[in-house]
C-alpha cells in the first residue's frame, strides 16, 4: 500500500471467498493478507475448488501461514459453491477451467496452424473463454443469490473477456477486473525515471492485456519524451523485458505499448520464439504447478514460497489489496481497472469492459473520461473488442458461426480459413466442456 | 481544506494575478491566502484593475490585511495587463465588464418583456456573455503571451460560457472553471445527513449554473431517497433555500435539482419574485458594494469585514484553494469544475465546457465519464448549451443573427418575437461594449 | 401521382384494412382509389370501427362511392378486429380513441392553465398519446397474428408518437408515419416559385409536426433564398398561411419551419388566438363532421362531398397513394416520411421515430443521411423527442411519475407546477382510457 | 443506362475534361458517349495528359470514333492543365503517377517481405495515395480556379483514399468517387438469380474495394439466402469469379463479400497466387497497354478495339454515364457511390469517404442512412479506414512517422517491423514523386 494510507484505520472483512482456491496463486494472496493486516483483517477465508486434493494442499499450507502469522483468520475449505459464498462481502474468481491441460490444448492447436496460441490473447484466449464463460456466469448467478451484496473481482483470464461477460450478462452490479499489468507498468516506469511509484500519472488506455500509455506525468509534466528514450538507452533489464519494443515503434505511436501488444506487433517473432522454446508456457507452468503443489504440501513450510515467483503473479495481491483498500474505505484515489467503459472510451460500446483509469470509492471504480482514441490505436482496439464481444455471443448463444466470426474478428488469426479450422479442432478438442456447442439446433 | 491536507507540505506561488482585482469580492480571496497559508504561500499578488479607485481601495485593504497577518506577501496593483501577468503562475478572473450598470440592464429590459433577466442564466446571461468574451479573449491572449505556464481560472460570470469560449478559442492549454454552487451544494447535503462533507460523493452532471445531482453516496451507498425526504421535512433552512423545490418535482426527478434549475422548474414564480421584489439583484447588489467600498476604505480595517457576507460569494475562496493545493500537490482527489467535456456526458460536443466531477492531478482535472443523461435532463441540457454554444460564436463573429438565435434556443426566452426584441435592445443599450456588431458588413 | 407513373402497370392488392373506417376522412381515402384505379386496383376495402353507426353511415357512402365509379371493389364493415385485418396486404389506422369529445378535453385542460391545448403538440398531444399508444399496441399486435406481411400505414395522430410506439413495442417491421405537411409543404412551394411540384427537392428534416426545410432545390441548384424572400413579398395567401412566420425568423434561421413549428416560435400569439377564437378547434371539427355525417348519409351522395375539404385533410390520400404505389411496384423514389431514424439524424437514437426524406422500394422506406443538425433546430428536437419517448414509456408502464416528466420535458409547458397539474388532470378526466395509470403500485 | 431513361430529354454537356486523358482506359469513356449520344451530347472532349505520346495516340483514336459516330463533338488535347480544364462542368481524373513503372514497385517492395503488393489495397495501395495525393490535390486547386462548378469525377486508385483527400482538402464541394465493383457486382448477382438488373436493391456497405452486400431484395424480398446458396452451386463462373469464397464464410458472415475482400479474408492464397504468377499484375498491365498503345496508333483503327476489354475496366464508363445523366436530369435514382459519409456509417468520420448506396439528384449524390455496422465487419472498416486516413495525413504532411502508423494500421502489413521497412522502401524508391518526405524538418 501507499504511505498515505498510513496511520488509516484497520477495517475489517467478515468473510472473503475464493473461487478456484486451489490455485497455486492463492498462497500470494493469503501472504497479502497477512502484509496488510493493518489495514484489512478478515474474519473468514472460504476457499472453494472442485479439485480436492488442490484445495487440501492450499487449505493446508493456509493454515499454516495464519498460524505463524498470529492471526485468527479462520480458513474454510469448500467443494460446494453455495456454502462457499453465502455471506461473503468479498468473492474473488480466480478459475482456469479444464486447468493446464486445457490451457495447452489452446496454445498447441493454433500453433499447429502457424497461429499464436495464447492464455488471454489471439485464437488460444477466445478458446479459453468459451470454456469460462459459462462457469463464470454461473459462479457469478450463485453470487447472486448466496452473497448479493459481495464485490466480484475478477482475476480469471481472459480477463477482458471474463469481466464484460460478467458485466452484460452476469446480473451483479458490483464487478471489477483485475489484472497485474498495470501495477508492474507502473512500478517499472517509475523505477526508470528514478522517482516514487505513486508519483506517476499514466495516461493508460486500454482493453486487458491491450494497453497504451499515452503519456507519463510527473508532478502534471510530461516526461514521455523522456520515458521513449530510456526505454532504448537504459541499462534497466527488467524495463526492456517489460515493454520489448524497438526504436522505430516507440517513436512512431509516441506513446509507450504495454507488454501484451508485443503479441501484435511482433507477431513473427513471438510465434517463433515459442515454436523455438520447444515447449509451451503452459508446458512449463504445468511442471511450475506440480512442483509447487509438492512444497505446499510439506507440512513445515508456513509461509509462501520464494519459487511462487516463477508463476508470474507478481504483485497480484497487491493490486487486489490496493482495490479493496479503497473500496472499504472510501479511499477515492485513481487505480487502472477492468470495468464498464460507461463512455470513458466514445468510440466503444458502453457495456464493453476496457481497462482504464477510475476512481475508487466505497461504491466502486468509475472511469476517467478518456476523450478520443488515438488514431493509431483504433484498429487494434476495435478488432480486438469485435473479437471479444462476439466470443461472448457465441459463448452464451453456443453458436459455432459467431466463434468462427469471433476467430475472424481477431488480429492475430490471418483469414477465413485458419478462423475456420482452428474454431472446429478447438471447440471439439474441448467438446466436454462446450456442450452448449454440440445441441442439436446450435448453428 | 480537508483533514487529509494536514501534515503535508507547504507550496509556494511565486506571483498570483487577479484580472478584476478591485472587486468586492478579493478580500474573500485574500482572507483565503491568510487562512490557507500553511498550505499555500504566495510571494505576489497582482491585483489588475481598469478602475483605479476600486484598485486603490482594494490593494489599500489587501496590504492592511496581509501586515497584520504578518506574511511578507508583496501586493501589487496594476492598470496595464501586461505587468500584472508576466511570470504569474496563477491568473484568477472575475471580471464584470460594464460593472453592476450594464448588469441592471441585462436584467431589466428582458423584464420589460415579462421575462427573466439574470446574471447568468436566461437573456441577460447571453448579454453578459456578448460583452465578456472579448474581453476575456483578449486576456487569455495575454496570458498566453506573458504567464504562458500559468492555470487560468475563471470566476468571472456567466462560467459555463466563459469557460467555454476560452476553451474553444483562447488558445490556452490550462483553463479550469470555478463556481461555489457545487461546494455550498455539498456542504448543505453533508449538514442535511449530519455526516462529515468529506464523506459525501456527489453525483453530480450539470453545466455551470445547471446541475443536477443523480445520487447522493456516503461510504458508497446511496442516499438520495433520504435526502428527497429530508429536503421535505427537515427543519434545515439552509437547505430549503438552497434547494427550493417541490416535493413533486424532486418525486418525478429522482435527482436533486440544484438552485438554478429554479430559474427553469419554476420560471413563473421567480419572475415574480423579481418583479414583487421591486429592485433587481443587480441593483441590490450596487448598492452592497458601494457599502463594501466605503467600508474596505477604512484605514483600521485589516481583515475581511462580516459584511461581505452578504455579497453572495460564500465558499468561493476555499474552492479555489482546494483546486490549487490539488494542482499544486497533485493530490489527485475529486472536484466539481468546469472543464472541457471530452466525452464525459456524451450527448455533448467534446470542446463544450460542463460542470462535473474530475480528478485533480498537477496536470489539471480530468473529467469522469458519466455515461448517458437521464432523459428528463437532456432538453435543459442540450438548449442551455445550443444556446450557450451560439452565443459565443455570436461574440466572436460580431453576428446579430446568431445572437437571435441564441436567444430563441434559451428554454427561458419564450418565441422568436421575445429572442428579437430583446436582443436588439440588449445590442443598442451595450453598444459601448459591442463594437464588433455594428461593423460594416456583419450580419 | 407524378407523371412518370404513367404508363406503369397497374398493382392490385388483395384486401385493404381501415382502422377507424368510419371516420369522417375515409371517403377521401376512398375517392383516392377510385381517382388511382389505372395504377392500385383493391379487391376488398375493410372498414373497422368500434363505432357502429359512423361504420353504417361510412360504409353505405363507400359502396355508392365505387358503384358509380363502376369499380368491383368490395365493402366490408367489421366491428370485430380480427376478420377485418385477416388477410390483408395494408392496414391504415387512422383512429381517434374518446373521439372529438376526448380531444376538447385535451384542448381545455391546457388551456385552463394558459398553455397551450392541441391535438398533437404540447400537452394536449400527450394526453392524446397517452390514450391512443395502448390500443395503437393492441392493434399492432393483432395485425401480427392475422395480417403478418402487411404493411401498417399509420394516420393516427400525434402520428410521430404513435409511429415511435409502433416501432419499439409494436413487434412489427413494415411500419409507416404518414402525414400531410411535406406534400402540402411542397406543393404550396413549387407554386411560389412557379416549378413543377416533382422539381423540388425538399432538405426536409424534423420529426412530424416539428419540421425545417433547411434547402428547397431545383435542377440541383438552392432556391432557400428566394424562397425566403417570396414567403414575404409574395401575394401568395396560401402560402403565407401554410408558412405563417415573420422576416426576423427566416433570416435567423435560415430555413422555411414548416406550419406547427408556429406553436414553438410564436406561442403567445398562437394561445391568444386559441383563446380568443372563443371554440377549440375540436370544436368547431365535432360541428364539421356532425354536418359531414349527415351529409354521408344522403343516400343520392356517391361523390367525395367538397364538404369534406374544410376537415383538412388536404391530400391525405394522396401522400397515401404515392406511398402505397412505390412499395407495390418496387419505385425507388425520394419521399418524405415517419421512419425509424437508423442513425439518420445521428443526434437522436436509432429507434426514434423521424420525419425525413426516404428511398421508397418494395422493402420499405429507407432513410436518407441528414449529417449533424443545425444548432438552432436542437434543443426543439431534443425537447420534443425526450417528450415523447418519455411519453410512450409512461404509457407503457401506466407511469404517473413519467407522464409528469413528459409533460415537463415538453416546450410547451412552462415548468413543473404546470406539468403536474395539467397531468393528474388530464389523467383524472381520461381515466376510462388509462386504467394502467389506476392500477394498484403504479408509481 | 436503363429502361426508364428511355423517351427522356437530351442533356448537353458543354465541355468535358479527362485529366490522365492518355491513358489506355480512355476509348472506353468515348465509346460511352458515342453508345449514350441519344441521352447525353457533349460538345467538346478535353483530353489532359502530361505524356505527349500517349496523348497523342488516344487523342487521334478519339478523333476518328468520333468521326466514325458522325458526331460533332470537339477533341482537345492539352498538356496544360488550366486551359485543359478551363470552363468544364465535368472533370474526370483516371491518372497514374509514375505509370505501370511505378506500380510494378508498388506491388515488388511488399511482396520482397512477403506481403501483398496491390494498386488499391495493402502497403501497394498506400505506396500508391501517397505518391497520387499530392497531385490530386494540384488538380482540385486547379480545379476550383478553372471549372469551379464543375462535377469531379474519380477513378483515379486508390479511390477511397483519393477521393477523402479531395473530400479533406481538395476545398471543392461536387466530388464523386466511382468504381465499377458495385456495378459489375450487381449484374453478376442479377444474373446469378436470373432477374433484371434493375430489379435488384444490394444493401451494400463499404468503403471502395472493401464492400459487403448484406442483402439481396427482389421485389422487396430478401433473397440473400437463395445467392449464398447460388454461390456455391451454381455453374456461373463469372460469378464464381467475382465472388471467389468458401461457402464456410459465406454460412459465417450470411453477407456477400465482394471481390477485394479475398485480399483479406484468403490472405495467404492471394500472396500465393501472386507470386506463383511469376509476373505482378502491373507487369501484365504494363504489356496490355503496350499492345493497345500500339493498336490505338493503327489509323484505320475507328472503335474501341476488343482487346481493351483484358484491361480490366468492365462497365467503368457505363457507371459515369449513369451518374452522369441523374447529375443532369435531376433523377434522383439510387447508385453505389463513393461519397462523404455524413453519418450514413455512424461508426466513421462524417469527412470519410465510404461507397454506399445514395440517392442521386442534380445537387448530387446523397447517401442512404446504413444504420449500425454488422459486428465482423467492423474491424476491417476500422482497420483500413483509420491506415488511410493516416496515409492522407502523412502524405499532406509529408510525415514519415505517420506513413509508418498508416502501414502498421493496415490489416494486410503483420507487425511493426514489416511496416517500417516496407515504407521506407517504398519512399525511397519513389523518393521523385514524394519530396515532402523528404525535406529538412520533416518527421
Amino acid at each position: 500500500m501507499e504511505p498515505t494510507a498510513k496511520g488509516m484505520d484497520t477495517y475489517t472483512i467478515g468473510k472473503f471467498a475464493v473461487v478456484g482456491g486451489g490455485s497455486t496463486y492463492t498462497p500470494e494472496l493469503l501472504d497479502g493478507f497477512i502484509a496488510h493486516q493493518d489495514e484489512i483483517r478478515v474474519e473468514t477465508i472460504s476457499l472453494y475448488d472442485i479439485h480436492p486434493q488442490r484445495l487440501a494442499i492450499v487449505g493446508g499450507l493456509a493454515q499454516r501461514m495464519f498460524r505463524r502469522a498470529e492471526l485468527a483468520t479462520r480458513i474454510e475449505l469448500h467443494q460446494e459453491l453455495a456454502p462457499a459464498l453465502e455471506g461473503s462481502s468479498f468473492v474473488l474468481s480466480q478459475i482456469r477451467v479444464g486447468l493446464m491441460a486445457a490451457r495447452i490444448i489452446d496454445e498447441k492447436i493454433p500453433l499447429s496452424h502457424g497461429v499464436l496460441g495464447q492464455e488471454t490473447v489471439g485464437a488460444g484466449g477466445l478458446a479459453n473463454a468459451l470454456r469460462t464463460i459459462p462457469e463464470s456466469l454461473r459462479i457469478a448467478e450463485e453470487v447472486g443469490r448466496h452473497a448479493p451484496d459481495a464485490w466480484f473481482l475478477n482475476f480469471t483470464n481472459p480477463s477482458s473477456i471474463i469481466t464484460q461477460a460478467l458485466i452484460q450478462h452476469g446480473g451483479l452490479g458490483k464487478v471489477v477486473g483485475l489484472c497485474n499489468v498495470p501495477i508492474n507498468s507502473q512500478r517499472s516506469l517509475a523505477n526508470l525515471l528514478g522517482v516514487g511509484e505513486q508519483k506517476l500519472w499514466l495516461d493508460w488506455i486500454g482493453l486487458n492485456h491491450l494497453g497504451w500509455i499515452r503519456d507519463v506525468l510527473v508532478d502534471g509534466r510530461s516526461r514521455i519524451s523522456e520515458v521513449l528514450d530510456l526505454l532504448q538507452k537504459s541499462p534497466d533489464e527488467e524495463a526492456h523485458s517489460r515493454f520489448p519494443f524497438e526504436l522505430g515503434l516507440f517513436e512512431s505511436l509516441q506513446m509507450v505499448p504495454t507488454y501484451y501488444l508485443r503479441y501484435y506487433y511482433t507477431t513473427k517473432q513471438t510465434i517463433q520464439e515459442v515454436l523455438s522454446a520447444g515447449k509451451t508456457r503452459g508446458e512449463v507452468v504445468a511442471e511450475i504447478e506440480n512442483e509447487l503443489l509438492t512444497r505446499y504440501k510439506d507440512p513445515h513450510l508456513d509461509v509462501k514460497p520464494p519459487e511462487l515467483n516463477q508463476r508470474g503473479g507478481a504483485l497480484y495481491s497487491e493490486a487486489a489489496f490496493r482495490l479493496m483498500f479503497s473500496l472499504l474505505s472510501d479511499r477515492r484515489d485513481v487505480q487502472i481497472l477492468i470495468v464498464r467503459n460507461d463512455g470513458a472510451i466514445p468510440e466503444l460500446p458502453a457495456d464493453a469492459s476496457v481497462e482504464i483509469p477510475c476512481v475508487v470509492g466505497a461504491a466502486g471504480p468509475v472511469p476517467i473520461a478518456r476523450g478520443k482514441l488515438p488514431p493509431s490505436t483504433r484498429p487494434l482496439f476495435e478488432a480486438v473488442k469485435t473479437s471479444e464481444s462476439l466470443c461472448i455471443e457465441a459463448a452464451v448463444q453456443g453458436s459455432r458461426r459467431l466463434a468462427r466470426l469471433s476467430m475472424l474478428a481477431n488480429p492475430l488469426v490471418p483469414g477465413y480459413e485458419a478462423a475456420e479450422s482452428i474454431t472446429d479442432e478447438l471447440l471439439q478438442a474441448h467438446r466436454v466442456y462446450l456442450p452448449q456447442f454440440f445441441e442439436k439446433g446450435s448453428v
